[in-house]
């Protein structure tokens, strides 16, 4: 039996009073009071030489490939978004940071799935001890590679990225996006 | 049972050789001999007021809440992602487009789903008489409202519409992140 995702079969009415069904996927975890399944990670290390993106390389078992994402993970019962933000960043990545912003919830795939998240930037003190050598406390089932990529050049690296095999997570393709659109605007 | 939807279990060895499991989720639609479910669109229409980004309001069953989304679609056998976006593009919207740009395989949620995209950025030429007064073409169970914002705008515009009820999805949100983060840090 499943224990992590499940199917649900929806009925609705549609504008016209139409009775029709519509199937879906859920995941099983997310905590009873809670509106949202987890959040996603957005670290910017301020390097010498400029902006950069915290990502990583994780194993995705579902699409059987190694995915360029951004530090991320499932809410605990109890917990706020930028607590979980913080938690995960800290075991995923071993920075240690301060919520300083967080998103709109963001439903992944709305027409197949409930599954949602708030984005939480993550503010990292470069200068803190604590972050000079960063080690992550993984899970024994995780295991994951924490890179970074500068900022301005995100949307060619990912293009680079894929070309030598890795998929790309949507979040981090879609951030590329906007930013070589605000570029390309002058926004 | 289940035709849209289904729920998968992998099995895996992880890198230090234990065997594991993943219950997962999948589309039953993608085409067999195609590697994406189907594609985003990316339609900015050069209004004189400046550059707008075409959306639109979709109610989801599966999160029972009107969702502000791009135009997207699923792809059909034979197509290419471009051709879907600029299908899809006439049949929600019925403005006219061409595509020219396609981004790196997205993936929705890959510790979860295999459900992908491609987003397409199609030009639309808002000279052209076709696109003076546009009319979708649309599917009799499908009721989409569109709409368009400033690009320069598009974060302060998905935190208002939140507030008024509607589900941000996670490309127009990842968008405006991207676009504030491009703004901010002057890239």
């Amino acid at each position: 039996m499943s224990k992590w995702a499940r199917l649900v079969k929806t009925t609705y009415c549609d504008p016209l009073g139409v009775e029709r069904t519509w199937e879906s996927a859920e995941r099983q975890t997310r905590p009873a009071d809670c509106t949202i399944d987890g959040v996603g990670v957005v670290a910017i290390l301020n390097k010498p030489t400029g902006a950069e993106l915290l990502l990583q390389k994780q194993y995705r078992p579902p699409i059987d490939q190694v995915v360029i994402e951004v530090p991320a993970g499932l809410i605990d019962a109890g917990e706020t978004p930028e607590q979980c933000a913080v938690r995960e960043l800290k075991e995923e990545t071993g920075y240690v940071g301060e919520a300083e912003q967080i998103s709109p919830v963001m439903y992944n795939d709305p027409g197949f799935c409930t599954t949602n998240l708030n984005m939480v930037h993550v503010r990292v003190d470069m200068s803190l001890p604590e972050n000079q050598d960063p080690k992550p406390e993984l899970e024994d089932n995780e295991f994951i590679e924490c890179f970074s990529v500068p900022m301005a050049t995100l949307f060619e690296e990912i293009k680079r990225l894929e070309k030598e095999g890795y998929a790309i997570d949507a979040r981090v393709g879609t951030l590329a996006e906007g930013i070589e659109l605000a570029k390309r605007l002058k926004l």
